[in-house]
């Protein structure tokens, strides 16, 4: 959870909703019921984590610590691929040692947000029988962290990480060659994500390239990879989908990550179209529907 | 027709044979019948001409002036995706003023490969009767004469730009506005590559978004572009698609762009994967539709 200061080409936003969790669990929303496990600072809105569960989203995980709330500034200029962080204030998150409730720890689905791998892992020991576990990062980590980092990889189903920070990762600057190094530290399904260019999804069965939903109005990337994480693991938990199909049916396995990684594109492409989580706040279920079918022509050859 | 002498993060290659049209016809080759209207200097190797010939490509517009054949010496950082030109010596091609013979004039699939928009203009006003007219350009020419250009532009079926110039000639840096302000000046049908993200196709009838296939080794993407050009147009012309299916049968005449697009995304895939010609020289059939049917598998849900 956290505040965001932004300034893109399209305009600037001072002390926006944000964060991993805010974007993942709006997504997972659209698809199936979530619960967050965070920390915020007394200065955080009710009113949003009012409005988070009445979008069913549980938020009694959401720890409220004396101080203030995480507080990112960054900027994008025309390349917007790539964020440049012109300022990171931890606040309330520099003491984040998430402990799990008891419903949490039942979570047949888990998705560890861009946090340092060491409590990655600490959530990992907390949690009993997922049947999926998803995992993010990112170049700080990836270059101050790096053993942790693989520890927890080790154990975990799916990584989902950009073009940049899986070349980094890797130490190879090809895609095909970096995915296949990073399946190797443990997880079967890598995603790699390309900003407007979309997603390639690398699995035991092979390679599936999704284009991003290409939109007129891009306003500010920020959130659109946790957006995409959300639809993504909120597609496949709605399916039921466990990694037990890798074995079992692994034809079942792949479609079902293929038509999870589509939905992923869509929420991304809602996400940037303006800051914050304005979008999806407002996003109906039939836009959803209507911009995955326009997609799916997109891709389609007859 | 044209040496280039190129660095790349993968090594060096000097003089070495290149120029739109060597791989333009070379690519388009595996489809169909080609015939080249050029001009080289008295220095390009005869074997080469030769070669062409042993593959069924008409080598009799090709002129050989007294100098200096044309020379681009250009270089890649590690983005693959644009190239930077440390020199260029037009030598035979400053005076180049194509002359079409009659078999040549007879032509029913054109491409206008990248020259000066009034040297296109004039092939198209020698050209009797051709079905489809396609085109090339790049940013020299959208800087230097952009008004001849568009009334090139507004003579031709199909348009084929990377990225960046398509940026350039729209003064429009998003990809769906910038595909509606090129399809107003003209062609019908706009082809937007994207490097290693692969090409995105702008019809009457919607959008379709190709990936490059994805190569482990690519040496030098020198020629990419022009092979994909190649692979495309001779898919088309291989099709017998002509300008009369977008009204007859503009299913048909969709599913056929598409296609085509896919076939010249694989050829560039090849392309890439040395310096030079020397890829597609030794290129077989075989790999050609083993590729293709891999990059289906790629894009295919079901």
């Amino acid at each position: 959870m956290a505040f965001d200061t932004i300034e893109t080409p399209a305009g600037k936003a001072g002390s926006v909703l944000g964060g991993s969790v805010n974007y993942f669990s709006t997504a997972a929303s659209f698809y199936t019921t979530v619960q967050i496990v965070a920390v915020v600072g007394d200065d955080f809105p009710k009113t949003h984590l009012e409005w988070l569960s009445r979008r069913g989203i549980d938020v009694t995980g959401v720890q409220i610590a004396p101080g203030k709330t995480f507080h990112w500034v960054g900027t994008y200029d025309h390349n917007l691929n790539e964020a440049k962080t012109l300022s990171t204030a931890l606040n309330v998150f520099a003491e984040f040692d998430p402990k799990l409730k008891e419903q949490h720890r039942k979570a047949s689905y888990v998705f560890l947000a861009n946090i340092d791998p060491t409590l990655q892992k600490s959530v990992l020991n907390q949690v009993e029988n997922a049947q999926l576990v998803a995992c993010d990062s990112m170049n700080f980590w990836i270059t101050s962290k790096l053993e942790e980092l693989k520890e927890t990889l080790a154990r975990v189903d799916i990584l989902s990480v950009n073009e940049g920070e899986a070349y980094l990762l890797s130490g190879d600057k090809n895609i095909i060659r970096a995915a296949k190094y990073i399946r190797n530290l443990g997880p079967k399904v890598v995603i790699i994500k390309r900003g407007e260019y979309g997603a390639m999804l690398f699995t035991e069965l092979g390679t599936f390239i999704a284009p991003a939903f290409p939109v007129e109005k891009v306003v500010d990337p920020t959130g659109a990879g946790d957006s995409f994480a959300g639809a993504f693991l909120g597609y496949l938990a709605r399916a039921g989908a466990t990694r037990d199909w890798i074995k079992n049916d692994s034809e079942k396995w792949e479609q079902t990550l293929r038509r999870a990684v589509l939905a992923g594109c869509v929420m991304a492409s809602f996400t940037v179209e303006d800051f914050s989580l304005h979008r999806l706040m407002e996003l109906s279920q039939e836009e959803l529907t209507e911009r995955s079918e326009q997609l799916l022509k997109m891709i389609k050859l007859v």
